[in-house]
């Protein structure tokens, strides 16, 4: 049975590798556009414009699956099945990956239609909120009348609770991948912070107002390469890296500028991706994510969740979806938390999401 | 029972908050020098110095008592009991705050005899042990036969290993607080990248060669701020900081540089920190901690071991110490492990060590 009007909203993670980025290719990205928007903070920014992509459509070749950080749970028979639901994608505002062709987002390397420049530094504060708002006017343009989920990891299972939040009637479930529950805890709000550090530590950055001019690609580089490393784990450092050196023959003790393999391959991870991202939007969006906090509108989500946080997680831990279950529990929400296995901390919610593909399928029949 | 010449070395922690680092001014520093010194690499330093405090001295009126970031646990009638224990604390090599006059230690910033300029980026690669090597030098010329204990916390729990690889017949325990076994994980080495980064990305750095002309001390600021969100815990933020703005009337929300207060309290304790601490010594310190691998001197260690992990800890978690306890025992080594309680992370090995102070003193007889 197909319900193309009862959608699933999928809102995927913000900082990804490179692998799950390119992957994103495959399918056909469509973009919409908002003449006008209203930010939560009160500022207007004109010419909105998301991309997006949806599967499950009348088409039985199977040449439309999704394709993308949950290949492994999104297609034809799969836990989000695409001969049953109609899915939609989309991506967030200022978007990391803003000089990939496939993305669509406004954010401060947009050209403001004012003046004709980008806006840099007079870009507005944006919250992951007003990324939902306007994907609500995405889906509405579509024609979807109702989630039966809506579905993300880390900062989309960020937006995934906003939409509960902020349309309480319109939202029947939500999928919470390695969240932080409602709120951004201080810690993060910290750790947010350092992610953003390099960048503003470039002699490039001149605040966000780089634009023409030489742009800060190496802060970009460390930035990525820090997201990285602390999303990760223990686990996977021992077992991908160990005590390898870099290079042959250059051994670090040796000198100085010798270096382990796990600090030359994650800044060489950095550098290859930096070139797809935009500094501003790495920090307008790590703002974003800073501000995220839903305690008072705890109240009005009548949605169910399903909770999903990674076992060796130190961006998010368990114990913040257990926290934030319980209090959900509390109110008379229906709620399910599963701990995905795996030894690839944080980043588990995409490298091992099939594992808890089962419980995502049964989920949407709650 | 004195014995004066049964000392208990105290290899202290090598970043640490300032507060602890001032309460060291209390007691009296003295300085050993070495006219030549062969590094573990093979590179020869002359004049190698280090600064060093002595405690238990027969001094009855108690005016040389420990004061330092073990103070509650070293002392007449403490844990480590400076009535019955000759206790001597030395500086490392390139420790971080080379600024202040209490600290005596060699490394990049310190003048080269032979040309007379700093050594800059031309000090040679160290590491732990070589700064146990210099420590060796020194309790010998103190007389000091055989050694009770070597005790330390975090850096300097990893000079307590190295004290019994290299010299088992003289060293009788270690005491390993907030440590990491027996070497460094290599997702360490990649943390340890990362608190080096923002000196490395300061346009002052030039690769260490910056003395005489402006210093990398906002790379500095960046990196100590960088180096104590990590060693706390989501408890501590908590606790601390919550979601309180930086100022008064200054949302986060209304502009990107309305700051979130935990943010602006790392980074300005950072930038107080940064005053005593030299960019270089940073970076050959943090690599001196990377090149950490006792792995093939296992077999030789023959010391009794106390590991002391602390619960919360994100840098060396308790698992790593629980780990090497276990080969430890494996060989026939008597073995002891009690994890601290608290809620800030790696630094309950210096804020809570209180309440490990009756196992600490308990093993001492063991």
């Amino acid at each position: 049975m197909r319900t193309r009007f009862a959608g699933v909203a999928l809102a995927l993670a913000l900082f990804v590798p490179p692998a799950f980025a390119q992957a994103q290719l495959i399918t056909e990205k469509k973009f919409f556009t908002l003449p006008q928007y209203t930010t939560q903070g009160g500022k207007s920014i004109k010419n909105v414009r998301v991309g997006y992509e949806t599967y499950g459509k009348l088409n039985s070749s199977g040449d439309n699956e999704a394709a993308g950080y949950w290949d492994a749970i999104i297609g034809p028979g799969r836990a989000i099945d695409t001969d049953k639901y109609f899915v939609v994608s989309a991506d967030t505002l200022a978007n990391l990956n803003v000089k990939s062709p496939t993305v669509g987002t406004t954010g401060p390397a947009t050209l403001n239609p004012d003046t004709g420049k980008p806006y840099g530094s007079s870009f507005p504060v944006i919250t992951m909120g007003d990324s939902v708002r306007v994907h609500k006017a995405l889906v509405d343009s579509l024609g979807v009348k109702k989630l039966v989920a809506a579905a993300g990891a880390s900062g989309g299972s960020i937006q995934a609770m906003e939409w509960a939040a902020q349309y309480p009637e319109f939202v029947e479930r939500v999928i919470h991948v390695i969240g932080p529950g409602l709120d951004i805890h201080p810690y993060v709000i910290g750790l947010l912070d350092l992610w953003m550090m390099p960048i503003k530590m470039d002699p490039n950055w001149k605040g966000g107002d780089y634009f023409g001019g030489p742009e800060p690609n190496e802060g970009v580089a460390q930035a990525l390469k820090t997201v990285t490393l602390t999303a990760l784990h223990f686990g996977w450092a021992e077992k991908v890296h160990g005590y390898k050196w870099a290079a042959e023959g250059k051994n670090p003790a040796d000198a100085m500028n010798n270096l382990f393999a796990i600090e030359d391959s994650l800044y060489k991870t950095g550098q290859a991706r930096a070139g797809a991202t935009d500094a501003a939007h790495f920090v307008w969006m790590a703002k974003a994510n800073q501000l995220y906090n839903l305690e008072k509108q705890q109240a009005q989500i009548k949605a169910k969740v399903l909770f999903l946080p990674s076992k060796t997680d130190m961006v998010f831990p368990p114990e913040l979806s257990r926290r934030w279950a319980e209090k959900l529990r509390a109110q008379g929400n229906y709620v399910e938390l599963y701990e995905i296995d795996g030894t690839s901390g944080h980043l588990d919610g995409l490298f091992s999401i099939a594992k808890v593909g089962e419980q995502i399928k049964a989920f949407l029949t709650k």
